[in-house]
């Protein structure tokens, strides 16, 4: 962010004043805790009524529920390396506003009986997931709009997430459980749109050298750290059962090892530097890991995720030298963080793994395992094709809704 | 710290050495590994026995000690964009000290048995309580005392903080989990009475610009963020019961964001600066949790914390306005890293919070959950009244022995 | 690594592309995912061959796989502070070849059955341990390799480690749960005897001011507060028993206070300047931590841990004033990171140590105790004193094979 006159912040700082005001006005009227915390005073039907609604939450185990909340941070951390240090703040103030609303508005959705919202670890973590995706979105406009634009993207874009998310995970029974599709697609596609409608010419070329990348590489040499850490553990955070759970944090752990040696065979022939840059490497963790957001407690054999991980790797060297200057040049889409090359693709190519991988897992000897993953075809009021078929539908509606929210986000 | 003369750091050497071979020696003397990591010894009076005389931490449940370790190191790291760096090899020295110290002394207090102290993850966790509490001290007077002073507040700041904590939770039974009152009050006044005794003018006018915070904001940003992904579930960590733990996290994690918020509204306000420095929003975050240190398992509404939380973000810029060049020019107490701000108002905020909160906890559906938070009340030895009584006369006592002590180790 | 041609970037993203090619085709021919994870697929004769083979890791609770994951990256931030920022993207190249083929030969080893080798949670830990090794090994050469050879010193590396530690923990029992001999001793005289094939004299004068440390000690900060964070908790993650994981947590706790404390002490004798550099304090932490690890779960009280630990952070000082200078210059080999001071020394201690307190564990109260860390010995396969003497021929037969192996592969 540069300079803003004196009138402007005082502007931003009224503006948060009466949010937050609104805010707790919202909570104290609707949000209570979930009595579940305490087991004795548990009523049955509250628990029945929210996991009917929200199938693809129900078995949701939440052992450690700070490792979920790291999916928003470790992301934050991954973007340090090329926002401004000044676009920071104004992050943090999108995440800090994005955990209340989405607790908000996700809890209308699920959590909400008797006119109250009961939360709980659940609400915590959906908000996490909720708040990743605005912050990728954020990193297609950073450094071009002003933080009430941000504001308002950050209010439209947890609505909409919600209402994909409710379409897909709770209405379609889709199985997205890493989020390649919910949060790393939608947010990338969202982010990108909003950066169409936004886009004046005269302004792009005043920041357009800001992804070359000036940022010490100390950024980016700490956040793949913790991305190699910590995320295999938030995807296995949210799968669908314990049991299936080591395949999801193997099948990331592998993709994430194969699209590190993608990115070190490509950045040679693509680039004339000398030696490779760390962002870039980040850049690769990021989309190995995204293309295992759904696919990760599907796939069955542990080089199918290498080999995978290996095709994410290609992306990001490849979306940066080919794609970024069509997208800026030919349609008007300015990127800032390159959201498109690291998140949008591979979350794309790995939804389209989940769909590929769905009507292919009823080996007999996994068939257990299915039950685990698709809990409608196991119950038997589905078969495995339509399943298949939800998932690539789920594909479309994603970027529909993603597109025309981010249409109408910008023109506002 | 400047630089030493020989003499000076051979001193240190020397004493160092010393302390080190006495407290291993005292280590040989009386501590023991508890036998109840191996529970086939574990003799059942032993058990009973500390059980019996530390209330306040017989229900602690060690899932996973080493969050807990955190603490002082989280705030460490919080420090270390306040310090310079050659501040914080010193900062080490005293969390290496302080550990083995705090394990002696409250090993005498809480898990002596025989002659023997017992040892275990409990005293750990304990330890590092403390440890933190020394850290919080020694931040109001780092870059003015010489290593040795340090080691010497160290000594006695370990002995207090016992002694203060023994009198809270064993004798008085008041609940203080996240440690509002025995971490961060007690902390920051000791910490300030021994700047206040200490204080020489022509000494402040050389250092008096240290605060202003010329560090780069790459730490603060790092350090914002581990406290965002690693407090909530530390505060957890240590909540009465189990079933009591989601909410302490939950608190603590509105509480956080709501204070963060309020930083963004005040700063335009008060400062002429264009843009937010990550120190503030830290201090912000800081604040927000000292604030939920003993409400947190208390607080039964969301917009409870969220309003608690943005109250507390409001303290560190109005502190840094107006408090800290009052406490410097007329009461004669420099602070260096502004911990009044940071930790002793909001501590004492949040030590009136649970005050406040204690008599209301009983409204009828929520019966079984003060029986969790207040076993004193559950059990039917003490009225609620009494309750909030025994955590009102905690306050006076704490701030009590801490600026006592302070003036005696300032003295000495 | 300084500048290459484009000649041999192109080579190194050829070979980078084969190799991964050809670990993929690897990948599809043997490893699946074991089936343990969705149990009612684990057929039982699997489950008894693997646990009959692989004594040493039978036992091991995977109660959070991520933290294990961090020993490997643990050493990479610890070695940020003294590697360059442009070796650091060659380390990760490391990191993520020698997970994969980790997997592969240690599966042949210990996880194959009927032609495939089922992974699963125990093969990534192991394959984590195995890449600590060879980080270790890369710290003795890195900045005077090119990656084509690192490779290769990766490939070999992996392959003697996991010879090794099968030979030490399968066929011999011997118990080194925190890897003092398999991972430090032998990573660093692995990498010792490959930097004296290696060493060539004019090389060396260009590069040999390079660990005198001119890399900012901000890293070295963050290292050493990783370090003291998660350390403790990895090295409980691999200890026999659930049992008997206190004890390794305060063992290795208490050894690293000690540690700290002791380059307090020497620092100032040996060196005039007048600051403690924060590079030292990570020393001392990994030089303690290198020592606990077999005796960490043996030794039976808390002031051996401290007195252990003070002698290991007595090593990397003197190591660095008196050993390092001799090496170079007589033995002619050059030790880009200090690995000898600070893995080689304090592991062969420790090893030492382990050795030592084998036969003093069996006091009568400890009896249990004994089996817990010594199954065959509890299981009456083995008295105490062949344990002792296992233990002790474990120390020649890794230095053996570490040193043969390092000449071998600096030949190749």
């Amino acid at each position: 962010m540069p300079e803003h006159p004196t009138a402007t912040r005082l502007r931003l700082a009224g503006l948060c004043f009466l949010l937050q005001i609104l805010t707790i006005i919202l909570f104290a009227a609707f949000v209570r805790y979930s009595p579940e915390s305490s087991p004795s005073l548990c009523s049955p039907q509250l628990n029945c009524s929210w996991r009917n609604q929200d199938s693809g939450f129900q078995h949701l185990r939440f052992r450690d529920v700070h490792l979920q909340a790291l999916l928003g941070f470790g992301l934050l951390l991954a973007f340090l390396s090329r926002y401004e240090l000044g676009s920071t703040a104004v992050s943090i103030l999108v995440v800090a506003f994005a955990i209340q609303w989405a607790v908000l508005i996700q809890g209308f959705l699920y959590f909400f009986l008797n006119g109250k919202i009961f939360v709980g670890a659940q609400s915590m973590v959906s908000a996490d997931f909720c708040t990743a995706a605005i912050l990728i979105s954020a990193g297609a406009v950073v450094g071009r709009v002003n933080p009430v634009q941000m504001l308002l993207l950050t209010l439209l874009g947890v609505a909409l997430f919600t209402l994909n998310e409710y379409i897909l995970l709770s209405l379609m029974g889709v199985s997205d459980s890493g989020g390649s599709l919910t949060v790393h697609t939608f947010g990338a596609y969202f982010g990108l749109m909003v950066s169409r409608i936004l886009h004046q010419p005269h302004m792009d070329g005043r920041k357009g050298q800001q992804d070359t990348g000036h940022r010490p590489d100390v950024f980016a040499a700490v956040g793949t750290i913790c991305l190699w850490i910590f995320w295999p553990s938030f995807a296995s955070a949210t799968t669908a059962h314990d049991n299936a759970e080591p395949w999801a944090v193997l099948n990331t752990y592998f993709s994430l090892v194969a699209s590190t040696v993608a990115t070190f065979v490509l950045s040679p022939v693509l680039h004339e530097e000398s030696t490779l840059r760390m962002v870039q490497i980040q850049d690769a963790t990021v989309a190995g890991v995204a293309m295992m957001g759904m696919a990760g407690e599907m796939l069955v054999t542990p080089f199918g995720a290498l080999i995978a991980g290996f095709l994410a790797g290609l992306i990001p060297p490849l979306g940066f030298r080919f794609l970024t200057p069509v997208l800026r040049s030919r349609l008007k889409i300015p990127d800032t963080c390159g959201v498109h090359n690291v998140h949008g693709l591979p979350g794309l190519l790995g939804a389209l793994l989940g769909v590929q991988q769905a009507p292919q897992n009823p080996i007999p000897a996994l068939a257990c395992r299915l039950g685990l993953v698709f809990p409608l075809v196991a119950q038997g009021s589905r078969t495995v094709a339509n399943q298949a078929l939800c998932q690539l539908c789920a594909l479309p509606i994603t970027l529909l809704l993603a597109t025309l929210g981010g249409c109408l986000t910008g023109e506002l």
